[in-house]
């Protein structure tokens, strides 16, 4: 049995669509972040970085999202979604997980929570725009692997790669120009958001697709 | 064959000491960066991101450092550069690798780069200060779990993430106050350093140990 802790639209979408696509039982636990939920001391326990989501698997914790993805893709190889070892699809899959979490997830924390990054107010809204021009960048390297290797990051694959690229596509609905504005991104998300498994996930968080 | 591109003390450290430990044949093929090496357009199309490093893996180019480090743990599973899949390890060095990458690695870039976070010369001596405050932070919940988790990142198990974790240790070296100045994580860092994989890297790429 599984817990995830999760807090709506944040960066848990993605292993918690995951979860879906298993088909394993979990359970669902809402941390309320905007009352400090994910502050205090019974969280920062199983996640001393204070951020959500937390995986409980057999009793113990483990966070960070993309992590996450990765060991329920290998705990659940049933559920296709990972690439198999050893095939160029894995180290396509490997290298675009990676790179979605470590730059774009990393510029919209910056759009989003400019404070985490410096300490003075006056500064935040350049610190906005710069993330918001990088993002773009961003994706528009994403749209051309997709144009010549899609229609998944990883090829002919479906992986939890490409929920996590949905995650971030949903992100950007406050921005200026949201990313989905390119077709092979949006013909992607539009393919993960279409699985039973994502729709069951946004139903349970309470969030619609954006567009 | 391997085929490393790398750039002396950069991401490539983790990539390069990795494929020491494999034992498998590998070439070098240094990016000077210095003279744009890795915008140029015979780079850019092995990895349209621009930066180092990248490995060709039979023929093929994959990027990411930590992404890299994976896929030499699972390809070289006799070389032990990971815990196997299934235990509690595991899970461990997973979390911990996607948090250096995503986590401190940025913070690092950004005290490195600020000018790859915003385009305003004048602030990038409050990004630079915003990133060494932050990261220090990270160091001390590093230290917490290897004084109470360690002597490595996933407990009793050696891995690639404990690699990853002595080249940011070493990135620190031009910091006021450099993250080794914490018991656990100069524990964790000297034992890699030790090791005989990781001394041929840095002799072949010319560089120290800091301290």
């Amino acid at each position: 049995m599984y817990k995830l802790f999760y807090s709506p639209g944040s960066a848990a979408i993605a292993p918690h669509a995951a979860l879906e696509e298993t088909g394993a039982p979990f359970e669902l636990v809402r941390v309320d972040m905007q009352a400090g939920g994910h502050k205090r001391p019974e969280y920062l326990a199983l996640n001393p970085h204070g951020r959500v989501p937390t995986l409980v698997v057999d009793g113990a914790p483990v966070y960070e999202a993309a992590a996450i993805c990765m060991l329920l893709a290998e705990r659940h190889p049933e559920a296709g979604l990972a690439p198999r070892p050893g095939t160029r699809a894995r180290a396509l899959y490997l290298q675009w997980l990676v790179y979605l979490t470590n730059t774009p997830q990393e510029r919209f924390l910056q759009w989003f929570h400019p404070d985490w990054f410096l300490d003075d107010k006056a500064v935040e809204p350049m610190l906005k725009a710069g993330a918001e021009k990088r993002i773009h960048g961003m994706f528009d390297r994403i749209e051309a692997h997709l144009v010549s290797g899609g229609p998944w990051l990883a090829g002919d694959a479906f992986s939890v790669a490409d929920i996590y690229l949905a995650m971030l596509v949903r992100w950007s609905r406050g921005m200026a120009r949201p990313v989905w504005d390119r077709p092979a991104v949006r013909r992607c998300a539009d393919l993960v958001a279409a699985r039973p498994a994502f729709q069951r996930m946004l139903e349970a968080e309470g969030i619609e697709w954006p567009y």
